[in-house]
């Protein structure tokens, strides 16, 4: 299956490799095109001269980029050239409602969409191990399931268009209020002058485990927050999970709590740190008697 | 080591079975003197006629009652009868100063007393898995040992007395948490139409995955919310934590959020439901638009 790659960025890079390794990469794009000049310099695989060029080469194409409008903007550049039965897959993280108007923009011009965010960070994507939330016709899927397979090694369709999206944004709400739990907890436990490598030691084989105690718990109590997951675009995140719960007529207070405290981490300055860093912010709130 | 067992409740029974089947068990003793009746009916272990009683043919002690107030007026009861270099292990879940009180109050006595609070639910206690954190001389610990090996398979030293449960206090404090992370998802998740049982298989593969989710997701989803672990007493816990907290001049806002939906859970009769229901609570407010 020719396969194009739209958007090379921390985590496209690694997964356009991927698909590279397994045989399916026929052409790459990025907006700045200097990236995709260096790819190809480095693979061989060619760098296409426009998003038309790329969807008239390929059967397949994989979306990876930032925001909702990005996607729409990439679909429509990509639709008019596309092959009938050619199918778009979208690893970015947007709103549901922006993936279900991908898949109608592209329907009109006989291709598919399958929207398929996927979870496990820059070392999933880079190790092939991404778990890939999608949503869209079964069939597709069944065409598609291959370039996915390149990508990650779970792989669950959640239903129709935008599916793959809600369940993508109910996974950024858990990881946010596993956020909340582990930092508040460990701040508390710092405050009581307990030692934070045995304490974590305890905790993670009781009911309190959980991936990022194991993950980002050692690095947090040291004072470091390496990437990781960058804080303002988990906050990106958690403000699409806001809007589709108010589309509910729905309050989500933990996701509230969360975006409040990341826009202090955000002001002081936190761009290339790891949400983890809510640790410090934690931390100096207890010892401030803040709430 | 001659060891008796106080309070047979439903953390104590099976800890006290464990303790029998390690050839350790020397007497039992229960406020309600039925349960310890029915317990040597059954084992053929001694019922002891009092606390002092117990004392005296015991060179350890497991402890594992409700309240602080259960735990000195306990101690105290044993402290006059017990051998010097006895050892008292509690594994109630406390406040840190009621077991720097206990310590004082039984090392006048020269008698020893570990803090050994355990997480891993009555399955845990069934199965001798549970996590043990302990606070207290590293001396008693090591003498103690071969008790608490035959009830949990983590058994990390934490600090002085009091350690065990400051510890323990950070474990509930991240239950409670995680709590919050999973329901308040999932409820989000299950307004958005979602499949729940792959949206739990997609979840608990990434960055989300942890020990609750995967436990009592299934049945959350299902509406049934089997014990586990008793919303009252996690409630009461979390008020040990505040107390501690606030002693510190510091406060928890997650905890304080679980207080309230905790008590809005007790209000409405959960008090056989496990803290899952919680669930429960989160769905119907996503339905209401209440936060």
């Amino acid at each position: 299956m020719r396969t194009g790659f739209v958007g090379l960025g921390a985590m496209g890079q690694p997964m356009a490799r991927n698909l590279h390794r397994a045989g399916l990469l026929a052409a790459v794009w990025n907006r700045s095109a200097a990236k995709a000049q260096a790819f190809s310099a480095e693979t061989g695989v060619a760098a296409a001269g426009s998003l038309a060029e790329l969807a008239e080469i390929c059967e397949a194409v994989v979306t990876c980029v930032s925001a909702d409008a990005d996607v729409l903007t990439v679909t429509d550049a990509l639709g008019a050239s596309l092959a009938a039965g050619a199918v778009v897959m979208d690893c970015s993280t947007v709103a549901a409602d922006t993936a279900r108007e991908a898949a109608a923009r592209l329907a009109a011009h006989d291709a598919e969409f399958l929207d398929c965010p996927v979870s496990g960070g820059t070392e999933g994507a880079r190790d092939g191990t991404l778990s890939i939330m999608v949503g869209g016709e079964a069939a597709a899927l069944q065409r598609a399931r291959p370039v996915l397979e390149a990508l990650g090694r779970n792989i669950v369709h959640m239903g129709p268009a935008g599916a793959g999206q809600a369940a993508k944004a109910t996974n950024q709400i858990m990881v946010a209020g596993i956020n909340q739990a582990v930092t508040e907890a460990l701040a508390f436990g710092q405050a009581q002058g307990l030692p934070m490598d045995r304490l974590i030691a305890a905790l993670e084989k009781g009911a309190a485990a959980n991936w990022f105690l194991s993950h980002r718990g050692p690095t947090m109590v040291e004072g470091r927050y390496p990437l990781g997951f960058k804080v303002a675009l988990h906050a990106k995140d958690l403000e699409i999970c806001r809007r589709m719960a108010e589309a509910d007529g729905a309050r989500l207070p933990l996701i509230e709590m969360t975006l409040k405290h990341y826009a202090r981490l955000l002001d002081a300055g936190s761009t290339e740190e790891d949400i983890s860093a809510l640790f410090r912010l934690k931390s100096d709130m207890f010892a401030r008697g803040d709430a």
